[in-house]
Parts: C-alpha cells; structure tokens; sequence
C-alpha cells in the first residue's frame, strides 16, 4: 500500500481501452479493469475481447499488476432513444452516429464504476473518450469529465474524498492512440470494435469505419478481418 | 406546450417524494414519475405504494396532471457495501445508518431519471433528500445536486439544455415535510416506508423512527400499523 497506484478501468474490449490499459501497466499502475454489459448489440464480442485481453496480461511482467474484471450489468435497453440498444439499424455512415447515442452511457458507467471503486478504495477512474467522439457526444468531452469529477468527489460516501476520472486520450485522435498502441506492443488482433457486434466486422458501421481509418493512417493492417473494406472510409 | 410544466419526479413511496408529488401537483407541473427497482429489501411494498399514489392521483382534479410511472431496474447489489442490498442486517438504530448507504445511489437513480426525461423532453428532475439525510449520506446534500445539475446538462445530448434537479427539500426536516403534505391532504396510509420491508412496519430502523418521529412532532398519529412503536424513537 502507500506507495501503490490503483486504478479502475472501464474496458470496452475496443482499441481505445486496450491501449490505456497497456499505458497504465506500462506505468505500473495497478488494474481494476470493469466491463460493462448494458445491452448493446456489440456486447458479446466486445466482453470477450476485453476477458481475452486481460488474459494476454495476467501472463508475463504485468501479472502483478492485471486484476481481474468486475462485469457491471446496466440494462440501458429500458431506456431506449438509440440504434445500439434499440430496434433501430446502426446507421451505416458517420452523419448518422448521433442515432448512436445512449443518453448519459458515460455518466452511469463512470459512476457505476466509482461506486465499485468505493468498495476497492480506489479514487482514480479511467475511460477513454477520443477525439473523434467529441462531437457526437457530449459527455466525452474534457469538461464534461472535469465537472463529473467534482461530482463525484462531493457524493463519496467519506468526505472528503477527490474522485478523479481520468481521460488521458480526449484530446488525442484514435490514430494517435493506436499509434502509441503500435509501441506498447498493444495485441490488436484480440480487440473488437463493430457495433454491428459480429465477427468478420463489417467494416461499414462508423465504429468499424474510424477503426479502419486510424490503422490506415499509421500504415498499418488491422489484424482483424472484415467483412468488407470500403474504399472512402470517412 | 409551451406554457407546459414538465417534471419527471423520482417517486419512492416513501413520505417525502409522496409529499412532493402532491406539491408539484398543486403547483400544476404535468409529474412523469420514475420508480426504481434497485434491488433494495423494502422494494416491493415501497414500488406497491407508489403506484397507489399514482393511482390515487389519476382520479380527480390531478387526473390531467398525473402521468403513469416508467420503472427503472437498477440492480445495485452488484455493487454491494450495503445493509440495504447485501445480506447485513439493518440496523435498528441511528448511529449505523451510515451502513445503508449504496454507493452514488442518488447519482444513479437521478442520472437514469435524467436519461429518460431526455427521451420525452423533460429538463426538469425533481428528488427529495430531507436535512435529516444530512449527515449520513453526502449525496442528498444541496452542493452536490448543484454539482450534479452542471454535469448532466454538460453531457446532455442536445447542446445546450439546461438540466436541473430540484430538491426542494433538502434543507427541510421530515416533520415540516408531512406538516406540509397534511394541508396538501397527501394519503400517507398510502405510503411505505420500513427498510425491513415489513408490514406492518417494523417501527424499529432508522427509516421508521424518522417517520414516527415526524408524525410525534406534528401531534399526529401515523395512520399505518407498526409491529412495535418504541419509546424513544431519535
């Protein structure tokens, strides 16, 4: 204890949270990964991908520091107004994303996830908005996460309490977080990211799309397969 | 529309949001009321109580006012760290009550609130800690609702909206609490309150004791039955 980092994560299984958990070990922070099953369509793969990549870690130099996960079920269906949870197609171009948006998803994950970390003593949250989500949702963006930090910290069960939820990639494009990734040897092969939650991905959804593009941007082959690449990506 | 008052209220059952309801009503707000089913011992005779309150309402002068309730799962034992959701006992004095606190409890429940008040348009939220909530619970505090107001309109999907979460109460002990909702003729045979989930109700928790507590201190009797009523009740 003492001199310990503790941090809970909110792993998505995609490649954002799977490169922030390769940085916080590669800082030696020590991992409390959550994973969320709220209902949506890409549920499945997305879990597995982030038990896989606990797997990958819990073997060699960061054993000491990967925990296990705590899967949190929140059933956002009941509240519906999006194509993820929702009967309603996943839009299949990036000017329809907004239909993507679950009302408050990040604000009940984070707090779901502080409320677990009250029970492990840990006050240091992480989630990994990116720069490419800051327009379609307002709860990705840096003051947003500023302002539910101080919310947090005021509703701690012991006063006082600083809960800080960290969002080290808000400002950084997904082509520069897989790029840090690329270094951190981060295993994208086991990450998954479709919305349309299948695999082959399907490459047209926007979740597929940015992926694709952020890859290309660094040159590089996602080692996924798809099962269509389209030529105009955004 | 327009002139239209909009509130989405959290509707427990209990005495407070009881009186709330009431209030509001008389005010002329149009009351959506949520119900959660958080997995709490006292669940089903609170969720039974607050649905007769809504009925109750329906007939009469309220009925235009009165809208039916949406409910909520949120199963919070998954968090734990509780006497109301683990298997601890509750305790039958005040001095342990800080045992029943859920982690961001209210944090929860008003953001999931808030999250389907975005899906029928409603800006308004409205939740009833009581001045005695005070010192046990740091999320039924008037600067963290502030807090929380500033949040959930930063992450509100539309930008901007103006989200406020009124707690009317909060500097208001449980006894001015029912003195008021005996001149707005709230039906507190009606409500529920024992955190044993009992009834009759136990009469010995803390959620009791408060209850007798402010009926005593109106020179009123507490129309609903108890299995003991202790005489020292604070």
């Amino acid at each position: 204890m003492g001199d310990e980092k503790l941090a809970v994560l909110l792993l998505s299984g995609g490649m954002d949270s799977s490169t922030l958990l390769a940085k916080l070990l590669n800082e030696g922070w020590i991992v409390n990964p959550v994973i969320f099953d709220y209902g949506q369509r890409h549920q499945k793969l997305e879990n597995e991908a982030a038990q896989k990549l606990i797997s990958f870690y819990k073997v060699g130099k960061f054993a000491h520091l990967m925990k296990d996960a705590k899967v949190i079920k929140l059933d956002l269906t009941q509240i519906g107004n999006s194509a993820l949870t929702d009967n309603i197609d996943v839009p299949d171009n990036m000017e329809e994303q907004a239909k993507t948006v679950v009302p408050y998803r990040n604000t009940l994950m984070t707090t779901l996830a502080t409320a677990y970390a009250e029970t492990i003593n840990v006050t240091d949250i992480f989630i990994t908005p990116v720069k490419e989500d800051f327009e379609a949702y307002p709860d990705c963006r840096a003051t947003y996460f500023n302002s539910l930090s101080t919310t947090l910290s005021l509703g701690a069960t012991k006063q006082p309490t600083e809960i800080q939820v960290h969002v080290p990639f808000v400002n950084t494009w997904k082509a520069d977080v897989i790029s840090l990734g690329f270094r951190l040897g981060v295993p994208y092969d086991l990450t998954h990211t479709c919305y349309n939650g299948i695999s082959p991905a399907c490459g047209e959804c926007p979740a597929c799309r940015e992926r694709l593009n952020a890859f290309k941007l660094n040159g590089v082959e996602d080692p996924i397969p798809y099962v269509k690449i389209p030529e105009v990506l955004v």
